[in-house]
Order: C-alpha cells, then structure tokens, then sequence
C-alpha cells in the first residue's frame, strides 16, 4: 500500500480484516450498504486520509447497534464513513434517511450531497436564463445529470461533453440534452463547441478544467457565468500546462466561481425534500452505476477516475432490504 | 503606417495634417488639451481602429465652436475624440467639466473613468475587508494607485507589485502600500508575494494576467476575490503560453470576475463629485505623468507600455489655462 504519485493504481489499495468494533457512549455502530465513489478523493488521497485508514466517504448503511439515543437498531443513515463494511461513528455525525421515499442510494446521490451541489453550481452561479446554452462537461456524471436536467428545466439550450460514445448517447437520449460530444473523439473540443453551441455559451458547469475549460472560454458570450465545480483532468496529473484563453476573463466580463459543497451543506435538509418530490414525479431521472463487493472497490474507483462508468458510481458492500 | 503585430512601434503611427473643420447642427469643435495614453488601446489597434484614422481615446478640452446650444465656447468638457489638437464631435457625446474643481486632466483620470474603474473592481468585486490583504498589480498605474488607496481606506493591507524600483518607491512612499516589489527584478513573483503577503491574498486586482496572476493564484486564500480589469501581460503578446495553478479556483472556491468600465459609465455622475471631495480634502493623492505635443504620442504610448511612467500618461496638445 501506498500514496498515489499521478494515476492511482492497485497497488495504493489493500483490503484488511478487522474485528468489528462496539460503538462506546454516543456511538453508533453501522453496516454499510452503499459506498460513495468520487473523482474528489482521488485529491484527498495525496493526504487528507492516514496512510493504511479507510478511505472517508459518503455512506448509507443500517445501524446496527446503538449507543445514541437518536439512533436505533436498523434506521437508515447515511455519513462520511469509511470504505469498509461495518463503521463505528458518534451518532452525532449520521443524518437520518427515510428507506420510504426512494432508493437507499440516492441519499449520497441525487437526493444527497452530487444533487445539491448540481443545484448550487447551476442555480447560485450559472444562473440559465431561458434561451440561454449552458454547457456542462462530464455530463453524464453524479453532478452533471442533474445540472443538465436542471439547466433544461431552466428553459436553457443544454450541451455536454463526455469521455465515450455511451456517455453522449446517454446524454442524449436518457437526459434530455440537446447537444452532446465525445471529447476524446472529436477533433478538437473547440470546433465541437463552436458545432453544438452557435450561439456560443452562456453558463458553463465545469467538471473538468484543462483543455475543455481553455476551449469554453473561447466560446463563450459576454457576461457569462462559469461554476468550477471539479478539475477531474488536472487530479492526476503531476504537471500543470496551464490554460490559454484567459484574456476572455477581460474581453467577455465572466464571473468564474470555484465553490465547494462543505459550504452548503447546511441547505440539504431543504433540499432533499424538494429534489425527493421531483424524482417521485418523474421529472428529474438518476442513474447509478452500482458494483457489488469490497474488493471490487480498487477497480471501481480507477475504472471510475478513467471514465467507464456511466451515472453516478456507488460500490455495495451489505444489502438493501429496502 | 500599419497595424502592429506583437509589440507596437513607432512604424504603426504617422501624424498627419487636416484642415480644421467647422461644426455642422449639433456638432462641436473642441481644442484638444489632454489625450489619455492608455494600455487598454493597445489591444484596440489590432481593429478597433480604421487604419488612417486617429485613435479615439478619452480627451479633455475646450470648445472653440459650438453649434449645439447645449455648449457655449470656451465651455471645458471631456469625450472620447481623437489622438488630434482639434476634434469634432455631437455636443451629445460630450460631457461638461467644471475647471473649478481642480486640474482639468483629472476628468480623465481620477475624476473620470480610470478613478471610476478602482471604485468598481475594488468595491464591487475585491470587497476588500478590514485586516484583510489586497494585492494590486501595476500598483501605481492610472487605476492601481487609486485602487491601492481606496483598499487601505478599507482597512487592508495593501501590497502592490510594479516594474521599476521607482514605481516600487512611489508605492509605499506617496500611496502608503504597506508593501511593494519589482516583478522584473524578484527571484519569483511566487516567492516574492510570499514574502510581502505573509498571511496569504484575499483579494486581487489584476491589472496584468500571466505569470503575476499564476503566482497570486499559488497565494490566495480561501473565499479570495479577483478582479480582473487588465492583462497587460497578454496585450502584446502574440503568442499564449497559458496559466498554471487555476486548480486553486477549486480548492480556494475564488471568484474570479472580468469586467470593463463601459458597463458601469452611468455611475460617473455619482462618483465624479465624491472623489472630487477626497482630492480636495487631500484624502486620496493622484499623480499623472504629462508629456507635451502630438508628435510626442507614439514614443510616449510606447514608452507607457514598456513601463516607464509612474502615474497615468497623458499627453498635453494643447494649452491649459485652468
């Protein structure tokens, strides 16, 4: 086991047998049922977790044994856990999740932290106005599939770009986007923009920086609005080529915004109603892609980081009675 | 004459001699006194300008001939005219300038829209806090000095950046920057904004782009405010060689905002009068750097661009009998 220097590989991963702890005064002992798989924690793991700790992420689980008053034998909760089977945590840092109202899942998804951040990144910054383009790159991602949905709610012309042909099929077809990409595939993601977007962009979600970051503000309208929501193609990568293109900052008056959803997470309790409802209509749609077993999570999370997943990527590791 | 490609020389101007006309119905004749030598004119010469045309810039003068009731001769007002000594404009497209109130070329400096510029990337965008530190390229420039002054009125502190030991001097001694650096002449901006910044940026305003934007984006802290209302750097330069660590967007969650003055003039009849007052009570000090005659132009833009004034450039056609 080791700390990832560029690409993750196995070889940053081990899977370690440990007696199953009892939760102490105020703790809550959880199994697992969802893991969160996130391009984010492939930054964090340069040091924000212990080398030889499980990775923290978002969780859903089922509580197994209680020292909590809040909390009883078999609710569901959801927490920044471990990427492990069983998680001792104080009660004090679960949040309730009601198996009722929709997938289990969808609490660390769509109905959870990936869902609030589309919201805040379209809605605080971007800011679609009817007619407008909003483009959104990893489009098909655990964010992107609902800042495209909402963006087209919005009354806005949405395009997105995506790493295969399945993603921008997908886009297409499941999320209702009105224009989508491959940027691997196409030329040169300039020219792919100047094709899907000739009105040029008013609002760009921004997933990924690099080359596509340096080709939207080529194309982008005065006065436009872009949310750096992630860097996906900078998270490996141990040199910086920078970016060109920045005197559009000047030339078309953008607003660029870097924000993190830690600063926001005060608005889930208002959100998670709201985004419920919505998913119960049918109006918005939430892909997951789910992998089953601990051990697949090595592959999972760096088939994820290279791209082969399609929705919002969550390892199960205990089942899902609900 | 030609258009300049990369750096301007003084092969792109030629003067040249016309009769001077006479005002046609709502049309006025204005002696020129002070034409504004801005970098921002540079990028304009790529087409803004037909070729044989004078360049328009912000001009102050005095009417010689008015057939626009609106002005009577000898009224003093400022527009944007030519690079000429005489001009003829729609009385509608000019503004009057009370001679009173103190030196006639501060309507198109810091009475007029360079002081107006501060104001906005300063109070708008940098929101600049008390304790807080600002970072101000070309800190003495038409714009700079102004900005610096009104950040420490905020309570900052202020560290300015510019490119000769004068400009240096001039920043901390006359405009009361807390700290100061030659970009030219420091190991590293990156080292040098360590050194002057020690408890890191959180706003700044960007007069330049390139490598001083990359090195304050390695030292801003989170929540940090850019303005960017120049990229002086970019101007001449035919070729974009791109800018690293914009990662920071992201892990600081900056706002970076591009804006230009044409979208804020309505606001100059409210802070013409309020800067007046701060120059008359001695609150804010301006200094200009004023070069005589016409034919002085192309060597003093140039010049400007390479950075050897300290203080706005202006270049005086005409006499001056305020």
């Amino acid at each position: 086991m080791k700390r990832p220097v560029g690409a993750v590989d196995e070889s940053c991963f081990e899977v370690d047998e440990q007696p199953v702890p009892e939760p102490g005064p105020g703790e809550v002992l959880v199994r697992n049922i969802y893991l969160s798989c996130d391009p984010y924690l492939r930054g964090r793991m340069d040091s924000a977790f212990g080398l030889g700790e499980p990775v923290t992420a978002r969780v859903v689980g089922q509580v197994v044994a209680s020292a909590d008053p809040a909390f009883a034998e078999g609710d569901h909760v959801w927490g920044f856990l471990g990427w492990e089977e069983f998680s001792l945590i104080r009660g004090a840092d679960l949040t309730g999740v009601d198996p009722e109202v929709g997938p289990l899942s969808n609490a660390i998804s769509v109905r959870g932290m990936p869902g609030l951040t589309a919201w805040v990144g379209l809605v605080d910054i971007v800011k679609p106005q009817p007619g407008e383009t909003v483009f959104v790159s990893s489009a098909t991602g655990a964010v992107g599939q609902v800042v495209g949905q909402l963006a087209k709610r919005a009354g806005a012309r949405v395009v997105g770009s995506g790493g295969t042909d399945a993603k921008v099929a997908h886009a297409v077809d499941r999320l209702g986007y009105d224009a989508a990409f491959n940027y691997r595939t196409v030329s040169s993601i300039r020219d792919a923009l100047r094709e899907s977007c000739p009105d040029g962009i008013d609002g760009y979600f921004d997933n990924v920086g690099g080359e596509t970051l340096e080709a939207a503000l080529a194309r982008v309208n005065p006065g436009a609005r872009i949310a750096v929501c992630g860097m996906i193609s900078r998270y490996e990568s141990t040199d910086d080529p920078g970016v060109r293109n920045l005197i559009s900052i000047l030339a078309n008056r953008l607003t660029i915004t870097g924000f993190s959803i830690y600063d926001h997470v005060h608005r889930l309790p208002w959100f998670v109603p709201r985004m419920g409802k919505w998913l119960a209509e049918g109006s918005i749609v939430y892909d997951e892609d789910i992998v089953d077993g601990i051990d697949s999570l090595p592959g999972t999370f760096i088939g994820m980081l290279a791209g082969d997943n399609v929705g919002k990527r969550l390892v199960r590791v205990g089942e899902d009675h609900g």
